[in-house]
């Protein structure tokens, strides 16, 4: 651990924390204000990154090459920690927030070489109730208005890429509808095959180097005839915006969206959606993927539809693979910001936690293991509770990536506990109940059920398991002694109290200790996967939901039934499974707490995200495009006089 | 003018320019590769840019932060040149390519601190036929890649700031349609009084300092229902894709989207459409600000609807300008990028020309003319043929600024005077017919009619104007002459022939010393604009059609009659007006060509930017968002094995 001198040799501000804590956004402009932040290049440099490495975007934020690791492949991984937490309240339980922290007090508290890495926001619930997605109090990323609002551009880019497919395919069926197979296979060969042409010729077995005057009528329908059933298609519009009237919308209502039918002229319209961007399966595929041609292959092979003959129809299929590639060239490089206390964070990705895998990408966790060495950290978050983000972040991402975490950071709150054990309902924007405000051991006694199923499901992939009481001012002694107790019987290797949000790194000085000593004892060989991909598509949800959840089984819908059976017809049953569920319950009911047991999960559907991967069956009401209050966040954001943002929260 | 020593000196390298001129993406690629880029501080450095006026974003892109002009107050502005052009045929006339091989030959052989200001292209129809629009061949912006995709975001932001507002009003009518004005007003002030709704406080003469349980019901009435009538509803939402089925829109058709009317459930949902983001208002704002607290203004005027009662409903009483103003905070700066000769260039802000002004940003050519200081120049383009693009630049551009040019260059073709004498029909895609390929003298001589027109116009501005022939390899020496002679009749201070296309910055030399005398032949206090804005908007129509176009006279239909009243009652009168016709004749026929008489403008209606700033009367037909081919530019574009971008074009 370095002297308090020799931190500040190496950049590190000493923060001086204000009591009470000031809202975020006055916290991050106090800090960019009166501390100042460090010239990002500097930011990359203190980490080790050469001047090639660092692309600076904007004054406090820069983008990283996947060269930054490439340069490093003979560099061993760093200690690559996890953080997760209980099913939470409607409030949230602080994981961004100790992710943060937890970097800052491993960089500027401990010294260690850190990264943290967490998901992009989504801008629309910014403008909506959510606020911002930054950690909070003396525990953020700074300045918070630029993490909040664009970033680097990344989502925009998924908006593009996403909508760009959509509009190809709406054009296409229009085209299709109006144009005979002669004329289509002229027009889509008016220029050379292009080389995501060559792809589907390949794909249909047809010779790519036959010139198109020598092909048969059967090839030049099956070449230009996708032939997409229209009630198959999958692929919605997006926007970055909580705009709930679209999420049904009758499109083609124009006059001259209209097609020959016999004599007469149809119009050509078609009922579909508009989804938030973050739930974009290119999002998915971003977070992802491993490098720009695994991220070509990946978004070519995105399945949007299928054929009235029940073959998959992808995004190459439309010859969009290629084009969405390069929309997405500079996206795929993790955006590197700072917190308050001048610790690096990448920030990338941020695919939707309820349908998508809810954690940040495997590039910028690729990047920091190498660049930090294997003396440092890169401490990831995973979304929601650890029964779905923490799950989906073993099965799915690590899976992807072969990364192997060492430990798994639990965070929980009393707050939140005593909701499990029989507390009254917390919700946004409603006061608080008298059971959160004063001593009650014996609910937070009870609602450890929740977090020690929690820990016991971490152990069972070898990791490491830390838990992170996430301090409120109200916690006393015995509450928090009663999570511990409670927590290391049921095996934690360490269970420590954190008050990062009101004291920074300094407060999270304990659980940077146990989470290193953590790291220390755990070896990544022990590391294992809950299920082996090449398992069916039913045994790999049962697994899930017997052994995280602890239902008693699984029922399936007809509807999800035939997809289950479409998939593996169509190959796509190696996949892993992405479950879709409320994060307010271990359980797809949300309002049972604690650890519940004798259910069953229902799967009313299971949609596909063949290019990023996974499949994800629904077994819930998943809303993918939320809706504005009557007093949005929006009304109070302005700028002063002085041309300051104002009023984000 | 310098010599090639000194210029290299200067950091300009000396083109090699390759016969046959290779493809745009391949000489932006070889100018990167063989040539390099000047590192993009340094290229704001040699432009006298201190280092905190350029904030670099990404490797060939920076910011230029409007205090690059506020610091600069007290220095003399630059020469202000316009580049405009005759009537264009579909192929399109070479305006960007002059302008930015004009400020090559300026900056790169002439040795004068220039700037070139152009427009940022839209993303979608460079995925569909258009190409990009960074010039082209050895007058180009590079890596034009990076120009034509995403560039430093601006584009996005004008999408989410649109959207966001469109967002506002579709739940601002559901929640009127669902709630009391009692409901409404104790929601809206759950919060205290944001700044945005003091203003709406302010405009309806309610004290703002009066507690919300002080509010009469009429105030609370007041305050809470817009009361917005939908079939006045203008606003609409925007994408940069081109979709041609969002058109025309249905939208609120999910479940979720009822409100209860008597004893049930409607639907509550609303016939809309999409445009594509570049013909959004925001972006007409963008173009049009003068600094942030401007543009917070203007944002927060923009008329989005009527209510029941015939007044206008602006974005503020929405609550929305002060988070769009917010979300347009790095969009207000300029983007600096260099063109293949390392000649600065700002690119800044692209409104449609068909319905907005078609001219970059004035914030673009003010910081421009101050920092290039008095013996520089800042050459800047206007969209369209110069009977539109020009005539907006001065009457509504020059007028909201202030800024007074010098110098109009009026770039013409041999090949669109042609077809100005009577010539077949110039169309993408098809051959062109051998009256294009060979010496018709006769032709071109008729055709000037359309050049020697635009001549005239421009000096009824008081500035000089430089005719730029733009060379093709086909063009003879009589057929030039020929331009030469009659456009010095017509009074053009000077005609020159200006091959930059093939021969970079020297190739417009000639061009270059033509501009730079009649920029010091004329003086700025002669500038003049056409129509005094006080005039009433009929007026001002007919001005503008009589003394540009030629007409006889102005038709308006009974819509239009009724949009102009209400315009003038609504206080709306004053504003400058922004015609919408076609580019490709004086008339609103685009058949008519050369110099039409004898002919009338029908006015079908008459729209309003009032934010922005002007009127807009539509004299034709209006798209406002591009569709796709059956065989798009996207399926060319992909990434190489290398991972470089190809196929763009």
């Amino acid at each position: 651990m370095n002297t308090e001198e020799e931190l500040n040799a190496l950049g590190y501000p000493v923060l001086k924390p204000k009591t009470p804590v000031p809202s975020d956004i006055e916290v991050s402009q106090s800090i960019v204000r009166d501390v100042g932040l460090l010239p990002i290049t500097e930011v990359g440099k203190q980490l080790g990154l050469n001047d090639d490495e660092i692309i600076p975007w904007g004054i406090a934020k820069a983008k990283i090459p996947l060269t930054a690791r490439t340069n490093r492949l003979d560099v061993e991984d760093g200690n690559y920690v996890v953080v997760t937490g209980i099913n939470p309240t409607p409030l949230g339980e602080g994981k961004s927030t100790t992710t943060i922290g937890l970097a800052q007090a491993l960089s500027a508290v401990r010294g260690k070489k850190t990264v943290a890495c967490i998901r992009q926001p989504s801008q629309g619930p910014t403008f909506g109730i959510k606020g911002g997605a930054a950690g909070g109090g003396y525990a953020q990323v700074v300045p918070m208005e630029e993490f909040n609002l664009h970033l680097t551009g990344d989502i925009h880019a998924v908006t593009a890429a996403n909508n760009l497919l959509a509009a190809a395919i709406e054009t296409r069926l229009f085209h299709e509808a109006s144009q005979s197979d002669e004329a289509l296979f002229k027009r889509l060969t008016s220029k050379p095959f292009s080389a995501v042409q060559k792809r589907r010729l390949r794909k249909l077995g047809i010779d790519e180097t036959k010139p198109p005057e020598e092909f048969t009528p059967d090839e030049k329908r099956r070449f230009a005839r996708l032939d997409m059933d229209p009630s198959t298609i999958t692929w919605q519009r997006v926007l970055d915006t909580c705009d709930r009237h679209l999420r049904t919308v009758e499109v083609g209502l124009g006059a001259q969206e209209t097609v020959k039918s016999g004599s007469e002229r149809v119009q050509h319209s078609r009922r579909t959606g508009f989804d938030i961007t973050v739930a974009s399966e290119v999002m998915a595929v971003l977070a992802l993927s491993t490098d720009l041609h695994d991220m070509r292959e990946k978004l070519g092979a995105m399945v949007v539809a299928y054929n009235k003959q029940g073959e998959p129809v992808t995004a190459d299929d439309l010859g969009c693979g290629g084009a969405m590639t390069v929309l997405m060239k500079d996206a795929i490089m993790p955006t590197l910001m700072q917190t308050v206390e001048r610790s690096p964070v990448f920030v990338h990705a941020g695919p939707f936690a309820n349908i998508a895998v809810g954690n940040s990408s495997i590039i910028a966790d690729a990047i920091a293991l190498k660049v930090v060495g294997p003396d440092g950290f890169c401490v990831t978050e995973a979304g929601f509770g650890a029964d779905i983000g923490m799950e989906k972040f073993f099965n799915i991402k690590c899976r992807a990536s072969g990364l192997k975490p060492k430990c798994a950071v639990i965070v929980a709150t009393v707050r939140a506990l005593k909701m499990h054990g029989g507390g009254p309902p917390v919700a946004a924007g409603q006061p608080l109940s008298i059971e959160y405000q004063q001593e009650n051991v014996e609910l937070v006694e009870k609602g450890t059920s929740n977090l020690i199923r929690h820990i016991e499901n971490a152990k069972k992939y070898g990791v490491n398991v830390v838990v992170a009481v996430n301090q409120f001012k109200t916690d006393t002694l015995a509450e928090i002694e009663a999570i511990r107790t409670n927590a290391l019987q049921a095996g934690a290797f360490a269970a420590v109290v954190s008050n990062h949000w009101a004291e920074g790194g300094k407060g999270a000085a304990a659980l940077a200790e146990a989470v290193e000593q953590a790291c220390a004892d755990s070896q990544t060989e022990n590391f294992r996967l809950l299920y082996e991909s090449s398992k069916s598509i039913q045994e790999k949800i049962e697994i899930i939901c017997k052994e995280m959840y602890r239902a008693d089984g699984v029922d399936y819908s007809p509807t999800a039934q035939a997809q289950i059976e479409q998939y593996e017809k169509s190959g796509f049953g190696h996949l892993p499974i992405c479950i879709a569920k409320t994060q307010y319950s271990f359980s797809c009911d949300a309002s049972a707490k604690g650890a519940p047991t004798g259910f069953r999960v229902p799967v009313r559907e299971v949609r596909s995200c063949v290019g990023a991967g996974f499949l994800y069956p629904i077994c819930g009401d998943i809303m993918t495009i939320p809706g504005l209050s009557t007093r949005p966040g929006f009304m109070d954001v302005d700028i002063s006089e002085s041309g300051e943002v104002i009023g984000l929260f």
